[in-house]
């Protein structure tokens, strides 16, 4: 099997299933926004995983691709909601759909997705349909809550690594724990191999996050697409964030962090002190370890599975999302 | 059967299933807000429908009930969003979750009750499954497209009657259809009994909306539960407005409209001579013969339904509704 392409290969069938969805005309200043969300792009992670996921437990990816769709559909409706909370400007490359429009068209947009995720997985007429609805509808209640600990975090100082990692499993890893579970239920595996599944992909989004979060200060700015240091202007609490404030000892140290947590946030001119500060500490070194250690937890949680190529793509396709550079 | 009675008696029931939602403690800044919204009343309609419908067409009433607590999360849901976009200060008076909370939480609370919702039906495990869940998915879309026009309506002029009924059929009429429908296909009915009940909830939502747009100019203050007029002040697209545009001729009231779509509403100290308008235009009296149609037309379609009790039940339920005086 051609990993590669195999990935190429459905994230086009998930992009294609998307441009045909929302093609009615009216209410033009409802389905305009949401062809401008379903068209902008993205690895297709989530919609790729439950093809992925269907076909390790000896299913069919394609017949699984209405199911991928609507788990592909449920994750763009939480980053334009997400979008609007944070006050985010751009969103790949491209103004966010509250900015380009408003808050409440955003509002909208973000809502009429739910219901389009479900109809493109009714269509699909899988198995197991109350257990695929269940985790959809887990799958939502999980994000909200992830993205609330995400909002508390921000007011509180005392977050501990654990509260982070918790926050984002239900944050950043639920739907990709929704695409692990759903797609196992597409393609008929045993509640043992969907358990496997669904550790697998935990532990996928752990180390995504954490990539995700040490990328905004040591990637090219060329490669990540937006700019350099993000999250430490935004003030933004990462992995690296709670890491440092663990490790910090020096008065020097303790002071920049405090400035950051204060001010929420520091001047792009400070940008390099924090990655002086991160160097210092070893937080840089600690993120890339903890990233290859779930990384291994997630191939680890494979071996439940038949020994399959399908299985060897699934560990390829981990591979692949940490080897990204932006 | 005593109609009060039963209809009380369902009422309570859709009031605790809801107290027993969302008893989640953590994060506690997403549930307390969620349990707020759910524990402030309303008359339940739609939950109400729910279960009734199902023992219209000979199935339960009680085995509906997850399934009516789940459209009623759906409607509930519905208001939370749709007070943000109208920046409403209270709701059943009381202040709205995004006055009291903030706008993040309000959308994630929103959010999470469409999760919440799709759990009270699955627990409740009704038949036709896939159909139940088809029609909570509808629901949603057409309510998003609903709110849409409305509020494309606030920006155009040219709005006829014809565009008006058509957005409260989405807007207000939809979930009330769903609620029908989801009864309908709980209790087992046919497919003409279920198109009878849909058609009976969509007309009963017409009359509910015009006699809205009535009660808040003629309603006395206290029985409304707000300020009369209010529609005026907000500068409102009601039915009254609409049907106003299409009959006044002399120079005195077209101007006085001009006045009320330019300035987007009118001061507190015109709002009599815009009820002196609607008496001189006859629209007052339109809008009384219009709600009295539209129930006619409710308890007509309920004719292709067996003739029982139930049947009864829902005739009265309809005149209930138009009799409120807020």
């Amino acid at each position: 099997m051609n990993f590669k392409q195999h990935y190429f290969q459905y994230r086009k069938l998930i992009d294609e299933r998307l441009a045909g969805i929302a093609r009615k005309a009216e209410p033009r200043t409802l389905y305009e926004p949401t062809r401008y969300v379903f068209d902008g792009g993205g690895k297709r992670i989530r919609g790729v995983l439950v093809m992925l996921a269907a076909e390790a437990v000896g299913g069919s990816g394609q017949d699984a691709l209405g199911a991928g769709a609507g788990v592909e559909i449920l994750h763009n409706f939480t980053l334009v909601h997400d979008d609007i909370m944070d006050r985010a400007e751009t969103r790949r490359g491209r103004q966010t759909v509250h900015r380009r429009w408003d808050e409440g068209v955003a509002i909208l947009v973000g809502d009429v997705m739910i219901g389009l995720a479900q109809i493109a997985l009714l269509e699909s007429r899988p198995p197991h349909l109350p257990e695929i609805v269940m985790a959809f509808a887990r799958g939502i209640i999980d994000v909200c809550e992830g993205q609330t600990l995400d909002r508390e975090f921000e007011s509180h100082d005392g977050v501990t690594l654990d509260d982070y990692m918790h926050m984002i499993a239900m944050k950043t890893g639920r739907l990709l724990e929704t695409a692990a579970e759903v797609g196992g239920l597409a393609g008929d595996g045993t509640p043992e191999q969907i358990e496997a599944l669904r550790s697998y992909a935990r532990h996928l989004g752990q180390a995504f996050q954490i990539q995700d979060d040490l990328l905004d200060i040591v990637a090219e700015e060329a490669e990540l697409g937006k700019r350099i240091g993000g999250d430490v202007i935004e003030g933004k609490k990462t992995y690296l964030v709670v890491r440092a404030l663990e490790r910090a000892e020096s008065d020097d140290d303790r002071k920049l962090l405090r400035t950051f947590l204060d001010d929420r946030g520091l001047p792009p001119e400070r940008i390099g002190e924090m990655l002086d500060l991160y160097r210092r500490t070893g937080v840089l070194d600690a993120a890339r370890e903890d990233v290859r250690s779930y990384i291994g937890r997630a191939a680890a949680d494979l071996e439940a599975l038949p020994a399959t190529p399908e299985r060897d793509m699934l560990a390829w396709f981990a591979e692949m999302l940490m080897n990204r550079k932006g």
